[in-house]
């Protein structure tokens, strides 16, 4: 009674005609290949309940989009005869670019995870105008496309991280102000210097970098994760039940400007109290490093790198006055960390940015005022981590959302049989 | 190929084998109905892909557990021919009963949403122990449920609704500070009173309140709303993307202890400045009416809906230091409101409790703080409104949980074909 066929498709929107089973199968049978492995056609029809011709038809689909290839070695799954191995492509890829404040962060991977070009460069976004801005974005775009397809992978798309709010369906930064933009539209300005073929999205950095913790990081599969980033900003990205928080605009998580202290000092934002007056990088390098601070009239701060590394060195001679200034630092990371706990109830809130880097000094007076301050803390076990995965999180989670849409629907990418397309193009 | 059978499932889960299937197929035609109205077989088989003879057997089944009933009236739909109507049953029901510091509220109402039963009544939590407010909370079970079965309504389940932190999966009461009561297991306790085949659930109230606000509230359908109740306590359920939001273990919404406020009063959970502090039932009665106020060293407030009913009642007099002391209550309804809508970015906070009964002289100056201090707000529209639902919000929440629980697998239920199978019992 039951089509075999039709069982594949298991999606939550019931495909409602042959055009979008099949899609739906395809993606079913990228998603199991990914999910377990290198399989044998056989063992791929076994695990999904779909007829093996049906399965052979699906790879061919697959193998002439260039999405899957056959390997060598020989598998086969529990009920099936051993085949050759169908697995992920590392011909077609994705990158991911992050701008933020003071630096560009470039991350491209292939369909199978690996990553094929990852680095950070300074930039001075303050201090340019966004024109300008877009250009270099633009450029930095073109330059890692290129080397992507110079390594032999074909990009089949391109996210755009930025701190601020994003309307993602229009690929429009609606605010962003520590960049200092409003309503800008990336995604069409970007499309302009670009492959025309090339999908172009842009999303929240902390967004996408949940997103990769999510999927890569040190709580990899925790359903119910915070993630929070220190810069010159402070951004977070909420992951509940297993995805991405993005509320009614897509303007969740923006934790930042949490007005946490009506007695406190004045944001850049005109509020006062924000909690990224308490936590911002900005905070920690005034608390720590007194006699190199810069106020934020005094515009960004000059290598941000330089002074967190100035106050690891000082930590390392162990001056007590830095290490309660860190402290201090710390004890506003658990108050804010409190209220997320209380509204959200993650299992694990991740540290990414500074906060990862001086996280072995943050943490423990963070863990004691989230433990005092979180309503749940003695019945709900919550615990702040540091990232593994870097300055690229949100680059890598924005190449990660091109992967994943590219396994929703498989029939969306368009490439031409042979490798060497791009470079033809 | 594609099985109309099979098509009906439409589950996330793929159904494995038959019964699964069946389950599904049983649960999509209940809702289908519930969404649609009553319809003829003929117009469910041409709605749902289903084959005519496997309608016919589906409602047969339905029909037998009483969950659906045939009705007069002729109803088509496009593709079908006239047939009887099958409409939900009204003869099977839910119960929900809300247990609070100072009142006991209860709902009954049939598949078909219809209200049977709704009462509150004054209930000193604070007075009794645990054993004592677990007896009077079972017999209040009882006789809701007794009052139901006399009005031909046979209850299969019930939700106990708990100002307080609760293990869903257990139906245990971790912590309740408002009631003073930590580790209860409510559910277990009722079970003992109770009919043995009748389902017991516990959930937090704030949590059922914003599940019926979604269901049958002023911004029903919003997918993305956050409720709010000011009782004594404060508390929160949070809708994302048209679920609700429980977290890892469930305890997510706290909003009463958020802390807000580092320079602020001492709460009665011992933390500073949290939310309850500053917009709490027993703040709202020291500011408005000092010359009547009780603080929270005296022990409850007595008589809260007097309280408030005086509050109004100097509002309507033009009291000037009366109307000023709610709307500053109102600026601390929007201080919490845009740290919400900072992290969630909801449509809507609904306003339930006494922030209903003020919401006039409330939402002015609570819209005007929000609007200033979140962050998207020139972006994202959020507003306050008020509920409509009134006093037993939770009850009714808790007893649609018990409902959607018998849609989503109608084969759970087991109810003998006679009407008066319960007096049977």
């Amino acid at each position: 009674m039951v089509s075999k066929e039709r069982a594949g498709a298991g999606s939550v929107d019931e495909p409602t005609d042959q055009l979008a089973l099949r899609r739906a199968n395809l993606s079913r049978t990228l998603r199991h290949i990914r999910t377990n492995g290198p399989r044998s056609r056989a063992a791929i029809a076994a695990a999904t309940g779909l007829h093996k011709a049906t399965v052979s038809s699906l790879v061919d689909e697959l193998l002439s989009r260039r999405l899957v290839r056959e390997i060598g070695t020989e598998h086969s799954g529990a009920a099936g005869r051993p085949g050759r191995g169908i697995a992920l492509s590392p011909d077609v890829g994705a990158v991911g670019i992050e701008i933020n404040v003071d630096y560009l962060a470039v991350h491209g991977s292939d369909l199978t995870g690996r990553t094929v070009i990852e680095k950070r460069v300074s930039f001075d976004a303050k201090g340019r105008d966004v024109e300008r801005c877009l250009d270099d974005l633009t450029q930095a775009a073109q330059r890692t496309l290129a080397e992507l397809v110079r390594r032999g992978v074909t990009p089949v798309g391109l996210t755009v991280a930025v701190p601020g709010l994003v309307d993602v369906a229009r690929g429009v930064v609606v605010l962003a102000p520590n960049l200092g933009w409003r309503d800008v539209p990336v995604a069409t300005r970007l499309a302009h210097g670009l492959d025309p073929d090339l999908w172009i999205g842009v999303d929240n950095d902390a967004n996408l970098a949940a997103l990769a913790e999510y999927t890569w990081g040190v709580a990899a599969g925790t359903d119910d994760l915070v993630y929070l980033t220190g810069e010159v900003g402070v951004g977070g990205g909420v992951i509940v039940n297993g995805r991405l928080l993005r509320g009614a605009d897509g303007f969740s998580g923006e934790v930042g400007h949490l007005p946490l202290d009506p007695g406190g000092d004045l944001c850049g934002c005109g509020r006062i109290g924000c909690w990224e007056t308490k936590v911002g990088l900005a905070e920690l390098v005034r608390r720590a490093t007194p006699d190199a601070a810069y106020g934020l009239e005094q515009g960004p701060i000059p290598d941000p790198e330089e002074r967190v590394a100035e106050v690891l060195r000082r930590l390392g001679r162990g001056d007590k006055a830095v290490a309660a200034a860190v402290a201090e630092v710390g004890r506003w990371l658990g108050h804010g960390g409190a209220i997320l706990v209380n509204l959200f109830n993650p299992r694990v809130i991740v540290l990414g940015g500074y906060f990862a880097e001086l996280a072995d000094h943050l943490i423990p007076s963070a863990q004691a005022n989230l433990a005092r301050l979180a309503v749940a803390s003695t019945a709900a076990r919550c615990h702040f981590v540091a990232s593994h995965l870097g300055f690229t999180a949100a680059a890598r989670g924005g190449a990660g959302v091109v992967v994943e849409r590219m396994i929703e629907d498989p029939t969306a990418v368009s490439l031409a049989p042979a490798p060497t397309l791009a470079a033809a193009r």
